[in-house]
């Protein structure tokens, strides 16, 4: 348990500092100041599991630990510093798969800890691993990375599925995470490098019929 | 009481799983595959509800019980199957009044059962009714139902009002229930079938002035 | 303390009226009809106090003390009696200002009050000031007015620092607040009158690199 807490801790802080990174992105595309590089990059970085909290009825995590906000400023530095190269969005889709893939598992872990059943924390960790760039899409402006045809929220299922059964059968925290955030990890992985993509609604698809 | 339990229970399974339809039909628009179909739906289904009990500081109702969620999934499931023919817009029109008549009556009570004062209960009976749609628009980044020149937000108001209002008369929870559901999905049903709509404002309007 | 809790609830009371006075300005633009002022106003005034109680974890202040929704409701009224005329947009923009000027210290105190550390007290002071902002903009589907080159956020992020500093200093809270609430309109009058804007991101901004 104290590996499985010791992980998770981890894994937030990472999934925080690149889903910060991600906002920070966002916001070099349109030539923000520094200042808005921090508030994108903070609010984008901390949505995810605030929503999580806030659902499930835990303290917000970063209220009592500034050290996550501290987290995402010092990733809008580095993107400040380092983003202006080219492939800023390649690096921008990596970071964010390694967000999902994180958060998946953060999610359903802290959500099965506090009680929910294990359905409820399949779900909440997709909610949330999807959310961190559902908010930094919105405040930006941009369509959501919900609506691009390529693998997403299978993604982040999968990896809280496959998270919250291991568990259920009795492994360990530590490889259950590892495991569920290399399945979310290998399956967007698939669908940046080879565009996986589920077959779409086979009906109609047109806005006005 | 209990009928009035059973009738909101009743109520808000049948509530999330039109709007977790109307979530589905937004996903079938843009052809997504039938996982984001269930993520669209679930989002949809159940995000007016947390919003609902986020303010008046209740549990999230689906937390701990998946049923909501499956419910949402099974409506996502059904559109999957049925959603491909004409008129799927018109009929996502009407599922989203019957959830509008539905979580504004909701709403409203949950709220008044945990202590709002009426006046509060008729505001979140309306924000909550209205939201549910509004959160699906944001995420399928389209314009909100809000911004329609149709009545809209005035057909949950006045749903919520007229539950509020016999409550506070001490009619029973059943018939109030169901008079305010009725009172909303009859002005939602003249402003689809017959363009109902307030008077606009009547001063410029134009966005540069 | 007696003075800081009578400043602060002026202050809330003012910033909530005037956030809904912009919001509904933002209705007026598309000439919608009274209840939308009301909706609009409703949401956009008590939206970004309503993020802070939530993630400090307080009870929701508008939702046991109706009349902060009667304020929003008054505003959108007074909206629409006065709000044709010339120079609207401008009217929103210095309303927003004294809105963001007292939320930047009003969520900050409230937060600190609640046992947050000085530094998420800053963070809460900014984020709340400017959601109300943000959430107005993705209801009406403009682009959010985080997106404009001024400085704004800086503004609130300056105020919420200048308050929480100088209550480290044991400054009592009036002249705090006051001087925080007065930082921030200066800095966005500022913005505002003279386009005072922060260098932006030095590197490439096209979209597609």
């Amino acid at each position: 348990m104290d590996a499985l807490t010791a992980t998770l801790t981890w894994l937030d802080y990472a999934a925080v500092a690149v889903f910060g990174a991600t906002g920070a992105l966002a916001a070099a595309r349109r030539k923000h100041d520094i200042v808005t590089f921090g508030f994108f990059a903070a609010v984008t970085g901390v949505g995810g599991g605030t929503l999580r909290d806030l659902l499930i009825g835990a303290p917000v995590f970063w209220v009592q630990k500034p050290a996550y906000i501290l987290a995402c400023l010092a990733a809008a530095m580095a993107v400040w510093v380092f983003g202006s190269g080219k492939g800023r969005m390649r690096v921008l889709l990596w970071l964010d798969a390694l967000g999902l893939a994180a958060y998946c598992v953060v999610g359903a872990a802290k959500a099965a800890s506090l009680g929910a059943p294990p359905f409820s924390a399949v779900v909440m960790g997709t909610l949330t691993a999807c959310f961190g760039g559902v908010i930094r899409d919105v405040l930006a402006h941009e369509p959501s990375i919900l609506l691009k045809r390529e693998v997403y929220v299978t993604a982040a299922l999968v990896g809280a599925g496959v998270f919250v059964i291991l568990q259920m059968f009795e492994v360990a925290g530590f490889p259950a995470g590892l495991a569920g955030f290399a399945a979310a990890l290998a399956i967007r992985s698939g669908a940046i490098l080879k565009g996986w993509a589920l077959p779409g609604f086979p009906g109609r698809g047109t806005p006005e019929d």
